[in-house]
């Protein structure tokens, strides 16, 4: 195999690449990078085992081949190129070594066999669809925050991405929660989606996809089995393995008769929630939310440290109210506002909190309250 | 104590006191500041035991007094308070808090007794002097990197603040050395030092005296005892006790009798130094330079992970030279020369190697070279 390619080019390649790679594993070739070379491209291909990651760049191959390579070494060496420097690859298979040349850096680097890179078994996707990249980013991004870390709760460890009855027929809907806080969001249901079956998209999975979607203009064509999902642009494929359980029915958590309503600047809020438990250094610092006429108090007592108070014109037409959740939950949430007011529904103190944007219900979230 | 202050200034006050504060400490009071308030003037006091730092900024003081908060908390609620707010600190002393209100913002903060805060004695200075910012951070900037992290060896954990004799008389001179590696930084001796004691400026003083060396024009006023230093600006005291050890005697280590000069491009050299130590992922990374007319190769060789060799044009006229070094020490000594290029002076593969910014002799580095 031998190979020149581009500097830039080379170095996106292979960041995504590296990036799948754990940084501790006990089998070696799980920390190598499959190089494969053949006819005007060269791919990259990684792997946990759970995920794959397969970029391919165009390059040109004077010899085709393939070889495999430490994946953080080659992404270091070329991370430090000079930008602009037209980098050759050579396998030298007898040696077990690739040549990495660069101008006048030479380096030459172990290989392992290609032959013991573990490559993912294909699938037969019962569902594929297209999406823009903004469409896909919307849904995760926004719903991310709320996967559980609990191993033990294995299945809510992922965000759940289904077909479900939405306001105004069905929807691609994306939802994670870890039993505190719940987020569900909505969006047009691509053309083909229709046969989706229910997936957990694992957390470290969501994090590479994220990584596909930062251009507006790009198109990722989704493939969905019930083992395994596909992400893929024209240069880039992930494949992930899904979460083998069932998400549980979140449908029942979220609460259908709020009424009390109170509207309020988000990032005012958010400010205010984040002032107030400086108080209290503690990890679940209960912030109490004291709601009367067109005024919201909030407050944190923490006996040792001290006390604080914020007081803030909202719009509340119902009943006084007092209701505690933890800062962290709140801010979590009302950082997820990024137009109109946030639009928070309560029924009493004792029962989930519902929040949206404006009048918008296709992101919603749920926020369970905390007794102060 | 009652006083209204306007938010930027506090935070910059209280910023310069709770970075200071030891953030685990076993004596309550040390995490507190002591805000004292009297005539148009507050002062903001904290301390670990080994060095003392005072800000002083104007505020309206309604009612003198004093109290201690915790400075961690207090920074970070005014951190979070909006820009331009203006502040007012209440002592409640019947019930042990403080008050903190800012528009709609009220924080009361549970305080300690004034009287139980340790203030470190006042000394007897035998050298004062002053010096404008950018001449101590030269001094420091380029030294620090060479301080030990060695407990054991408690004498290197700091700067050697003295009088030398150096090129054009008697100079102010600071060294720090690992035993590894060693700078020895020269600035004009200001009026009044020449009686100066030497002292060895700890680690932790180093680096907050940095934040009082930011602004060109200010003029710092050093103020050095057999047991303290201390550095002030206008409104920043900071006091510091000593290393009590014996700083060795350095000028053993600095050769003298190096006569093979190589001359490089300090940045070209820094980065290829950086490129071929990618392949090894040890720490301690041997890298070595071959030394030929006018063409210096470094390389390294990793067995188990591959090779790397980089070829630079420099100005070498010596007989041939095969040395190496610690990638990590060669490249922080490199990182250190910000005009001209670097100027390196061997002797042979098994003696201390000199470095030098081109003729400059008034920053000296010393590093010692690595069986390859």
């Amino acid at each position: 195999m031998k190979f020149s390619i581009e500097r830039s080019a080379l170095l996106r390649a292979v960041a995504q690449a590296q990036s799948v790679v754990e940084r501790r594993n006990t089998i070696p070739i799980l920390a190598n990078v499959l190089i494969e070379a053949e006819g005007a491209a060269v791919s990259f291909r990684a792997t946990d085992l759970d995920i794959e990651v397969v970029d391919k760049a165009v390059a040109q191959v004077e010899r085709a081949g393939a070889t495999t390579v430490s994946a953080v070494t080659l992404h270091e060496i070329v991370r430090k190129l000079p930008d602009g420097a037209l980098v050759t690859l050579t396998d030298e298979a007898p040696h077990h070594r690739l040549t990495v040349d660069a101008g006048r850096s030479n380096f030459s680097l172990a290989t392992l066999p290609k032959e013991d890179f573990p490559v993912m078994a294909t699938s037969e996707y019962s569902s594929n669809f297209s999406a823009k990249a903004p469409v896909l980013r919307r849904l995760f991004d926004k719903s991310k925050f709320a996967i559980s870390t609990e191993e033990t709760r294995y299945y809510l460890n992922g965000v759940y991405m289904h077909v479900a009855d939405g306001d105004g027929g069905k929807k691609l809907r994306c939802v994670a929660t870890d039993g505190h806080r719940l987020a569900r969001i909505d969006a047009d249901l691509p053309e083909g989606a229709e046969t989706l079956p229910g997936v957990i998209v694992p957390r470290k999975t969501v994090g590479e996809l994220r990584k596909l979607l930062d251009d507006d203009d790009v198109e990722i064509a989704v493939s969905v089995s019930e083992t395994k999902v596909r992400f893929a642009t024209p240069e880039i494929t992930l494949t992930s393995k899904v979460i083998d359980g069932t998400f549980p029915d979140y449908t029942r958590v979220i609460p259908t008769g709020n009424t009390r309503q109170l509207e309020v600047d988000a990032s005012d809020f958010a400010k205010a929630v984040d002032r107030v438990a400086t108080v209290s250094s503690e990890r679940s610092r209960a912030v109490k939310l004291s709601l009367d006429e067109d005024r919201l108090v909030l407050s944190v007592n923490a006996p040792d440290a001290g006390a604080a108070e914020e007081e803030l014109a909202v719009a509340y037409g119902d009943e006084r109210l007092e209701i505690g959740f933890n800062a962290k939950y709140l801010l979590e949430i009302a950082s997820q506002v990024d137009r109109e007011n946030a639009v928070f529904l309560f029924n009493s103190a004792g029962d989930p909190t519902l929040m949206r944007e404006g009048n918008d219900t296709s992101a919603v979230y749920v926020v369970m309250p905390m007794r102060v």
